[in-house]
């Protein structure tokens, strides 16, 4: 079911999107170019034009033109995918929704708030910072919602506020009839028939286009602790974080970035961080039980060798410090002038996070590429991240050799091919492994139901 | 679609059940009548035969026949269902799922387990007592956890811990074709796919019959305070609510009880507890924390005029206190002898909660019903339970009718007809008003999909 659209279906569609919109839709080759890939390095597949639309109704038009004409239909927030997502294999009509950025609504009292999918997670608690809440969840770049929604984000925070798979409520989608579909509710909890609002979140664009989204929020803590520790070798960091949970510390982060991380950082960031393997913390509530919290960790840590624990209280102090965390990856870019960033993203029972290490440094031994390290070490998910020349096959193949092996040994011992970029085109032959092939067959099902002209997303997440 | 099998079909599939089944498959009266209804009241209707497997193997035989023969089945697990969910309104197999009660695995280091679905929770907090992990979800029955993922239920600790939802990591599932499927991993979060496992949890038996549930744990605090608070009125209650989780007090329960409930309590557990409206509550953390959580409690609680502070710090107080909470709705029943209860199930946003109380409370004054409130009022859910005869149509038709209004009002309030119990059969005809015909649209699609036949626990959750 996979092919393109004819030349005659493509010309109908952006005329009519043309006498629609306007200069709201463009098919300017730099645009296209800006719309035909992500964040990390897949080769480029331009769509046939790009939409702007303004509101759920112009999503609704355009999906419905799109629906009666079969030309594909890709959402596209602000392109900071990892995965793929974004490349339109198939052309059509890239929908780019950074225009739709409006807070709807912020229930301060229900801790609840709706926003358009255009709206980014920064943008978002700028506009929340008076009301005393905060939306946690924070991947690397300042995504969308409706992208993080779409791909099942999270981040530094997911240990103790989850995923968007949690946070998320209710959302508005366009399907692929054209018709708006609205799920969930602002009650915190229901048992109202089947849970269609996370059926979307991750459904990466493949069932219907998210155009707003409710969201929990959280209180800012009356208190936040950051924190700093080094280790002798990963394994003993990577104890420490399971001691830690499993002491029961609600720690709000709890980061692991490897040395060669922190060699890149201190060029990066002008900080002089120890080289060695670095746990990054963040602990949340009142000024005595972070004090504790801390007290404890490091009493942990201790055990297993850790050192050079520093304290971060002061909010600048804070910021200082995750900042440096948050730059990590553009640090260790700027190591490889000219060369692209490959991230893989692994998530595994947190038992097993040290021997799958083991494991994949054992095989990069006799390899020509260098890896780096980092991870949400709380909730087993780690991204090793290469810096290639894309344009060099031998680089593009050992990369991909290297993450087929670390993503099939996850899978062997129980965790999953991606631990939250998402399947997009990068994941997609891995799915059956991890799944199973009777899962697939029912992801397919409801693919097929939803979407039976294969328009949304197409060759995305799950194939039919 | 909905229509009974022929009776040569029902022959034949209990025929062949007992050839497979020997005394595992029973059509006594007995039996049947068991399995034909649930705790709360509804009109009975039986199955037509009984079916005990020991494994997914079983299942998967069992389904397989009845889809040959287009015969509904309908899961069972001990019977706690308050919608009607057991109910067998076309006949069929109703699958008692009792036998398969094993806990599979239990991965301390990980904080996970794997169970068959006929574990109940308090026989999984009995097996774990000694990894220092507990599973916090706790509905007021001793229900199966294979149907507490069924149902997508709750209990008291969902403020804190979240709802089945949020706790089951996997699945197993038999199809309609008889197919075993798989869902999720063991890995804390995953971004590989539709999200299958919340397709199922809360689906009721109408995707697939879930046979073993792999499930979150957590760490036992180091430790906890109960707490016990009265107020002058049902809003004062209720402001304290909002006051505590607003400031980011991480209650791990707060349980809302009418003062006409506290005295049924006080007869019925020998207690002596002030009957007024009250405030169940609980704290985890360290001993120090705890301690700092429940004065910040009681600062918000006398604020609102709360008074009567009670802490209960020694697990057999605790448990005390507990208990009587617990034993509320048997005690209410207690007080109308040969009367059956008559449960409501609606959540709306925190902020909303004392005015869908007044309202009904308003509407009530000109019925002749009694009525009692109690709530899991942290995450704006409660329960109004009705005492009544039902032979008696003037007592059933207004219990409708004072639920409808409830309902009604709830979804106009942005909260949902069921927080907890379900749609079975009882909150069906809501679907349509709380989602809207789009979303159910969805909804039909996806039971299309996967059910074609509609042999899954028919006429329940959505009807096609």
């Amino acid at each position: 079911m996979n092919v393109r659209p004819t030349s005659n279906s493509i010309s109908a569609v952006v005329d009519a999107l043309k006498d629609m919109l306007g200069q709201r839709c463009s098919t300017s080759e730099a645009v296209l170019h800006a719309h035909g890939k992500g964040e990390s390095w897949h080769p480029p597949e331009l769509p046939d034009c790009v939409c702007y639309p303004d509101d759920t109704g112009e999503v609704s038009r355009i999906m419905t033109l799109c629906h009666e004409h079969k030309v594909p239909v890709i959402p596209f927030g602000v392109g900071t995918s990892l995965e793929g997502h974004t490349l339109a294999p198939l052309g059509g009509v890239s929908i780019d929704l950074t225009r739709m950025n409006a807070v709807l609504e912020v229930n301060a009292e229900d801790m609840d708030c709706r926003v358009q999918a255009g709206v980014t997670r920064k943008a978002l608690n700028t506009f929340i910072r008076d009301t005393g809440l905060f939306f946690p969840i924070d991947p690397g770049a300042d995504a969308t919602i409706g992208g993080m929604t779409a791909t099942r984000a999270s981040g530094t925070n997911a240990v103790r506020y989850g995923t968007m798979k949690d946070n998320v409520i209710g959302l508005t989608f366009v399907n692929a009839a054209g018709e708006v579909v609205r799920t969930g509710g602002r009650a915190r909890k229901s048992s109202a028939g089947y849970d269609l609002t996370r059926l979307l979140v991750g459904s990466e664009g493949t069932l219907g286009v998210i155009t707003d989204v409710a969201l929990k929020l959280h209180g800012l803590p009356e208190a936040m602790m950051a924190a700093r520790a080094t280790f002798p070798d990963l394994d003993s960091a990577i104890q420490t974080v399971i001691g830690t949970i499993q002491m029961g510390i609600p720690v709000a982060r709890i980061e692991l970035v490897d040395s060669t991380y922190i060699d890149a950082i201190n060029d990066y960031s002008k900080t002089d961080y120890p080289v060695r393997d670095t746990l990054f913390l963040e602990f949340h509530g009142t000024e005595n039980y972070v004090e504790e919290q801390t007290d404890l960790f490091s009493e942990i840590a201790a055990e297993f060798g850790g050192s050079d624990l520093e304290r971060a209280r002061r909010e600048e102090d804070r910021n200082h410090l995750w900042q440096a965390r948050h730059d990590a990856y553009w640090a260790i870019l700027a190591k490889y002038p000219g060369k692209e960033g490959f991230t893989s993203d692994v998530c595994v029972p947190i038992s097993k996070l040290a021997e799958i290490i083991h494991y994949v440094r054992e095989k990069l031994e006799s390899s020509f590429l260098e890896s780096h390290i980092i991870g949400h070490a709380g909730d087993g998910n780690f991204h090793m991240i290469f810096c290639i020349d894309p344009d060099d096959k031998t680089q593009t193949d050992e990369v991909y050799r290297i993450n087929a092996l670390m993503v099939e040994k996850a899978i062997e011992m129980g965790g999953t091919c991606t631990g939250e970029h998402g399947v997009g085109t990068g994941k997609l032959k891995y799915l059956r492994l991890e799944h199973g092939d009777e899962a697939v067959a029912m992801m397919q099902a409801i693919k097929q139901a939803m979407d039976p002209e294969n328009i949304l997303n197409p060759m995305k997440t799950v194939t039919i």
